[in-house]
């Protein structure tokens, strides 16, 4: 899957993924007002209202991008109706031709794991057939369990031509309370970086230089992310963080290789809610779809502009 | 509600939760073969086996112990069927008087764990209704990203009287690998249990032993239980990996207070699938239940013959 990524990031000039993380309170209020008096404000109104919101976010984006990343929290939270959005909202993406990768962050024992992996990226045994329930792309996972709760993913990785991207070190103010740890001279983002080169060396096909396990790594830690972006030389890196949540353009020099491969950026509210900022105001409400357009166009700029700019 | 899990272990003498993770290969030929027949070797098959599956196991244990844990990978696998299954779960054992622990080791930054946390414990904000989607009493938490990924669930089991579990030192065989790392002559597991304190602390009761926060030791590292036993003083210790993973009631012991509190033993397939065990073979596939039953009342006086003979 990753070869796919790349195609889509060479074809795009853009290595960028934007989150479909629709929080209610970006959701423009012609959106929900319409959603809540077809459902009421239940969780089937709250699941039609992002729903709607995602795919004018798609329709308006998806010729600029190679990849989206729906946040599963997001859904989630509103039941079963909110993972039948989920679940539509992958579908569509992957209609209109963007690799989807499901931020999902599942891990754990080793046959509970398989079970996350053939559920969101592999098929299901059921009686003599094989079924795919979620059909993402790519999946986050969580190392906290070790190889065990990580192989099976990888397998399923292989078996299917999916992708996975590990937490090395995450985005937030608190990552470095564990990921930042010293053992033995090495920092635990360092340790797990060399786990995922471990998991990832067998997944990398004859030819190619980047293989089907990649690595989260926030935008927000750009002197870690030069550090893994050596110790991870043949993985992908994907970087949240971007944006609303801080990182900048010139933090983003390091997660790229000398090519300006190896990386893809993450940003969700400064692309889905450009609408609200002060800079895309113009846009409007009903124009959150444009505003989320020019948002996009103008982290394209800023990414190459970047790269062009360390030479 | 760790208030309403210590009186339901008193009251049943079981330290017990039965973890409800009905894998496929589980399920008696005769539910599946029913399920099928209604609903094809589909999704929505699969998820009716299991809810039978479940309602059967549930019907036959439910006045022997205080909790149950339904694995949500096991039912996540099935897509949305799958999850319908799960909430049915939850509420059909809620309907019976159990405390449900809902195994999601869900964890990210900040503002996405509040979506799961919302979610699951919690209520999500629908213009102005607030709704429970799958409301769980009490989940299982990963706690990779630090603290503001856990710190969303503390302040919805303060607002909702809910609890939860954070991962500490897993029952697997590699768990070690992440969680057995030596930082300043401190393991990983040492970190966290004491990170474990820190989010526990505000959520103890006036006058109560333990608070709402507690934490997930494999019983397969009895000697890391003991250790842990004693950092988190306050916490309750979920236990997995009894029976099936390896764990013995005489490697409990060191889990458990000395009053006999302090611990919950979680297991899965030791009991629910009891009866393709020799032990339980002669209750037959049709005699699940009734095997499981067995099961549930062979692992407490095992249990409680193991805490007699430490004296």
């Amino acid at each position: 899957m990753i070869d796919k990524l790349i195609q889509g990031i060479k074809k795009t000039g853009a290595p960028i993924v934007v989150g479909l993380d629709p929080m209610m309170k970006y959701v423009p209020e012609h959106i929900k007002a319409k959603a809540f008096k077809a459902q009421g404000e239940t969780l089937e109104g709250a699941a039609e209202a992002i729903l709607e919101y995602n795919k004018g976010l798609v329709d308006a984006i998806y010729d600029l991008v190679p990849a989206v990343k729906p946040q599963i929290a997001m859904y989630e939270q509103f039941g079963i109706p909110g993972l039948i959005a989920f679940k539509k909202t992958v579908d569509y993406c992957k209609e209109k031709g963007l690799v989807v990768i499901g931020d999902i962050k599942r891990g754990d024992i080793g046959s509970t794991s398989e079970a996350y992996a053939v559920g969101h990226i592999g098929k299901v045994a059921i009686g003599a057939n094989k079924i795919a329930a979620f059909d993402e792309d790519i999946v986050t996972v969580n190392p906290y369990l070790g190889s065990d709760g990580v192989q099976p993913f990888v397998k399923v990785c292989t078996e299917e031509d999916k992708g996975i991207f590990v937490l090395v070190k995450t985005s937030n103010p608190s990552s470095g309370e564990l990921q930042d740890l010293e053992c033995d001279g090495k920092h635990i983002y360092e340790i797990m970086g060399e786990m995922v080169n471990k998991w990832n060396a067998p997944t990398i096909k004859d030819g190619a230089k980047y293989g089907e396990v990649g690595a989260v790594v926030g935008a927000t830690y750009p002197e870690q992310g030069k550090v893994l972006r050596k110790i991870m030389a043949n993985s992908y890196i994907l970087v949240p963080g971007y944006g609303a949540q801080g990182g900048k353009g010139a933090d983003l020099v390091h997660f790229f290789d000398e090519d300006g491969l190896g990386a893809i950026v993450n940003s969700s509210r400064g692309i889905i809610a450009a609408y609200t900022q002060e800079k895309y105001a113009s846009y409007g409400d009903e124009g959150f779809a444009d505003a989320a357009r020019a948002a996009v166009l103008d982290m394209k700029k800023d990414i190459s502009d970047a790269l062009e700019a360390r030479g």
